[in-house]
Formats: C-alpha cells, sequence, structure tokens
C-alpha cells in the first residue's frame, strides 16, 4: 500500500522547482504532477518521470492528489487561483502582501470550508517562520521590543526599481542589515530604528554605452522611497560580471527580540536566516506546512488556516510519540 | 465580569518567584495564590497582596485557578506532584529530565484524561522552545545538522560537582561555548563535534584555609564525565568575591541547523538565547504556555500535551485575527 502524501506543484518558476527538490528530500511524499499554463512539455524539469499536466486539467485530480502547493506571484496569481484550489484541494501558498492578509485570508476560508478542504496561506520566512518568532517573542517577553532586519540578500523590488532607469541594461540589489545596529539591539539597548537606520542598500549596475555613470547613480541614490533614505553604494560592473557574480538569490535576516523579565533583567532573543537561495528555503517551509495541512485535514480541520494555527509537530514526519522520545 | 486567566503557582524558588514577575505583566491574567509546603507566612513575597497558602489547602482551590503551575524539581518534586495535580487543575511544568520524559508523559497523561484537564509539560528553554526549534529546523530542512549549544551560562550541576569536592567551600562554574565551533557550524562546514569539542569550562573557587590549591585544581579538572574531557579553567577566589562577582544566574545558548535544499546551496538557521536570569525566563515561557493550556482546555483538548502540540498563536494575548493582521 501507498501511503505517502502525494504533492501537486502550480507553477514552475523559481519557487515551483525548489518544491520539487523539496519533495523529493521527504520519504514520507511524492510528487504527482506539475500543472502549469504553459504548455505541458515546454517544461525542463529536473527528473523524466516527472508528470507534468495542464492547469486545465487540474479538475481530474482531486482524488489524486492530498496537497496542493501553489507557487504563483502574490500580486496576481494567488489572489485568482487560491480560492479556486481551496474549494477542491488542501493548499499552502507564500502570499507574501502581508497588508492584505486579512481579506485575503476570508476569500480563501469560504472555499475552503465550503469543500471540506484545509488551506494554509502566507507560509514561507516573511511571512512564516519570522512571523512566528516575532509572535513568541512577545507572548514570551511582552515587554520588550522586536526588531527585523533583512538580508544580506537580493531584493527583486529593490533590483526592478533601478532597470526601470533608462540606460540601465541590468541590477542586482542587495539589503544589507547595518550591524552596528543590530549590535545595539543584541546588547539590549532597545533602540528606536527606522527601516533605513537598519539596512544599508548595495546596487551592481550595468549600463549602456553612451549614458553617464554619475547621471544614473544619482537617479539611483535619489530615489524616493526605495534608496533616498539610505545609505545606498552603486557599483557599475558590466553585464558579464553581473551575470556571472550576481545570479544566486541569497537572502536572509534577523528577528531579534530584546525584553525583560524584572527590571535588571533583560533577555535576547535571536532567530536568523542565512540562505544561499531564497526560493529553495521558501520552497523547503512549504512542504514542510503541506505535511501539516494533510494531517489537519485528516483530523477534520477544514478552513484558512496560518502557521500560528498549526501544532508544530505536524511539521515532522516523526510520530508525537517519537517526538517526545527523541528531540524534546 | 472579571475573566483574566486566574493562576495558582506550586513552590517558590528562583522559579516561582520568577512566575510571580511573569504573570504581573501579563494584563489578561491575574495571581491567585502560591501554594508550599513551608509555613506560609515565612514566605517573603513582593507584594503584600499576594495569597500565600499550605500547599494542604489546594483542593479547595479546583474551582478558583485556571491553570496551576508547577514549579518543584524534576528530580523529585514533579514525578511526585503533576500527576496528583494534573487530574484537579490544568498544569504547567518544566519537567527537564530528557531521558524519562516518555514515562513522565504517560504518568501525567492518565490523571488529566481522568480529571478531563489539560497539561503541557516539559516547558522552558531546554526542553522547551529549544526542543520546538531543533524540530522545526529538522522537518523544514531534513537533509541536514542540527547542533545545541549551552551558555555562556551557569551549570548547578557541575558547580556541585565542585562543591562536594573537599576543602571548597563553594563554587561556580561556567560552561561556555566554543566560538570557533560555533564558526563551524555557522559556515555550513556541518563538522561532527562532541559535547566537549563545542564546550568550555571555567570554574570559580572559593577553597578554606590549609588546602592545597593544585591539588584542588587536578581534583576538579580530573573529574570524570564533569571535566576531564573538556578545556577547564580553574579561578581560585575568595568567598566575598565569589558571592559578589557569581551570584546571578545568566544563561543561553545556540540551536544552529546547516542544512542543504539542492546540492550545492547550504542553509544556515540559527535560534539564540542571551539570558540575563535563567529561572526568570523560564517563567516567562511557562506563563506564554499557560495561556495556551487554559484555551486549549477551554477547546476540550484534555490530556498531556507538549510544546510540539500547541499551535502556538495560543501563546499570545492576541486573537487569531489580530495576529493575521498585525503579526503575520
Amino acid at each position: 500500500m501507498n501511503d505517502k502524501i502525494r504533492i501537486g506543484i502550480v507553477g514552475y518558476g523559481n519557487l515551483g522547482k525548489g518544491v520539487v527538490h523539496a519533495v523529493q528530500k521527504c520519504d514520507d511524499m511524492e510528487l504527482t504532477a506539475i500543472f502549469t499554463r504553459r504548455a505541458p512539455e515546454s517544461l525542463t524539469v529536473p527528473d523524466t518521470d516527472i508528470t507534468v499536466v495542464h492547469i486545465d486539467e487540474v479538475e481530474h485530480y482531486t482524488d489524486r492528489i492530498d496537497v496542493m502547493i501553489l507557487c504563483g506571484g502574490s500580486a496576481t496569481d494567488l489572489p485568482e487561483q487560491t480560492p479556486y484550489f481551496a474549494e477542491r484541494f488542501n493548499t499552502i501558498d507564500s502570499y507574501d502582501n502581508h497588508a492584505r492578509i486579512p481579506e485575503y485570508f476570508a476569500a480563501v476560508d469560504a472555499p475552503a470550508r465550503t469543500g471540506a478542504k484545509t488551506s494554509i496561506i502566507s507560509v514561507g520566512w516573511d511571512p512564516g517562520v519570522f512571523s512566528l518568532n516575532r509572535m513568541m517573542m512577545e507572548a514570551i517577553l511582552p515587554a520588550g521590543e522586536t526588531y527585523t532586519f533583512w538580508g544580506p540578500g537580493v531584493s527583486q523590488g529593490h533590483s526592478d526599481a533601478i532597470r526601470r532607469i533608462e540606460g540601465v541594461v541590468d541590477a542586482v540589489q542587495y539589503t544589507i542589515p547595518i550591524d552596528t545596529a543590530i549590535e545595539r539591539v543584541r546588547n539590549g539597548e532597545a533602540p528606536q530604528l527606522t527601516t533605513a537606520e537598519k539596512h544599508r542598500r548595495v546596487c551592481y549596475v550595468a549600463i549602456a554605452d553612451g549614458y553617464d555613470p554619475a547621471q544614473i547613480e544619482t537617479a539611483i541614490t535619489s530615489m524616493p522611497s526605495y534608496f533616498a533614505d539610505y545609505d545606498t553604494t552603486v557599483h557599475f560592473v558590466s553585464l558579464a560580471e553581473l551575470r556571472a557574480d550576481h545570479a544566486k538569490l541569497p537572502h536572509g535576516g534577523f528577528v531579534i527580540h530584546s525584553g525583560t523579565s524584572t527590571n535588571d533583567h533583560t533577555h535576547i532573543i535571536e532567530y536568523a536566516l542565512k540562505l544561499d537561495a531564497n526560493p529553495e528555503f521558501t520552497a523547503s517551509v512549504l512542504v514542510a506546512y503541506a505535511r501539516a495541512a494533510h494531517r489537519l485535514h485528516q483530523a477534520g480541520q477544514y478552513g484558512a488556516k496560518t502557521i500560528y494555527d498549526v501544532p508544530p509537530g505536524l511539521l515532522s514526519p516523526k510520530s508525537a510519540e517519537e517526538l517526545r522520545r527523541t528531540l524534546l
């Protein structure tokens, strides 16, 4: 008998590719199919025995997939797709538009309840395990301050903002947490810090012939919201160098809470990620939560959920008894 | 109407004192009473309006307390007390004898189910939030290694071992993680490390007149299990200096996981604690889980639980809706 958790993937960008690899690392799971809006035969998948299906065929898979991992983007894909899938499948997604999470939750919760399915939304690292740590730190030490630092890592939004400047051929922007700010927090000083006081920005930019680097640098460093408030460094490099040295997507960051118990006792709680490949790590978190979604569904817990609702033990392939015996 | 969570404390050592302060920091809780085996009037409590009751009176409080926080020791107090209390109250404890957790769980689970109560066992930081992080890190990146470093901090067991040497008046032992070992782990080298390769030991020792420091130092550094395998440093100080400079109970440590997604991509997840006062931080964790125990009980989830069973959102005084809106 095959009792592996059967996984489907919707969308095959960097995140979907990461999910393929993450599922392969889990002995209790198998990948049933990847669903795509493109021509299925146009996808390059790492193993020839992976099934690729056009998304229009997905209705035929409702009995063949335990959890569907939705790997589309938060701007347009997920708000459209997730309510549809949530009625038909247990789902996991990485919806990351923090401000719109309440309305997204409501839009997913209703169809999931109608279909008696379980959907865990906004899984990943931020939102995701960073959110989990922020919440737990505040619950444990309510008298305190919580700080989130992002990076060192590539920000797609800031890279795109540079690419929109005339004369720029390509660009990569790294967000870098400021060490002295981290140290002040770790030392328990509990400083007030703006986002710009916590981060600096380093840009690698390839420009077209005939454009003035000085002008482009000014266009970058004076850009409101994105760069003007920040300590920003611009390096001009050739397109070949940009492609060779800056094609990876490292990221990470720190959640640090500085809190007091009695007046003279300060405690520092820190959660840090250093990621070689942002989408692959996010994919690994999605897959662990897919295991939890399957188990919540088996227990009859329907509707939309977040990481705050999921008993952590459900993430592990180990039984509750084995967790108590080996990891507690 | 008073709908605060009513807390009772059993045992008034360092941990029980910490719980008093931690409850005072929570607007949704109130301390009903401290229960003690000593003469109630002999306890020095921080506020004169705190009720202290002899433990023999506890049966009269079954309707007046929502969660009882058991602050006894793991060696003898908790194995005796918790099964008794678990049948009558929702309970939280910090049972920390890792090897005997399965039998302790069983001994608490049965009476809690009989009494339709909820008991969360082995709460604190190790076991506790460290265990939670070890489990989550392995679930997210199953291809990897997890490392726990303890300290810098005072180890009571090692301090006691020194005190048993003839001629020693008092002693404090600090367990200190070895920086170079931490760096190797953070760099993703995934080394094989014994406990002795991860930690060194620094001892402050006051001795009686007429004893030879060199002999006592040898007695310490050659002590099997405790010190012989470790890089151990012994400092002789006066009793006055020991009491003045080494009376605090700082502690902390690091859980670090080094895992891979695809072969060439390594991710480092780190959870770190730097605690000014070990018992006060442990108390803060107990109090957050007391909130969760109350809510699990209200939801009809009876029996023994561990941190792995508790949906994290139940730790927060905020509602699920507020958590999604403000912290996700």
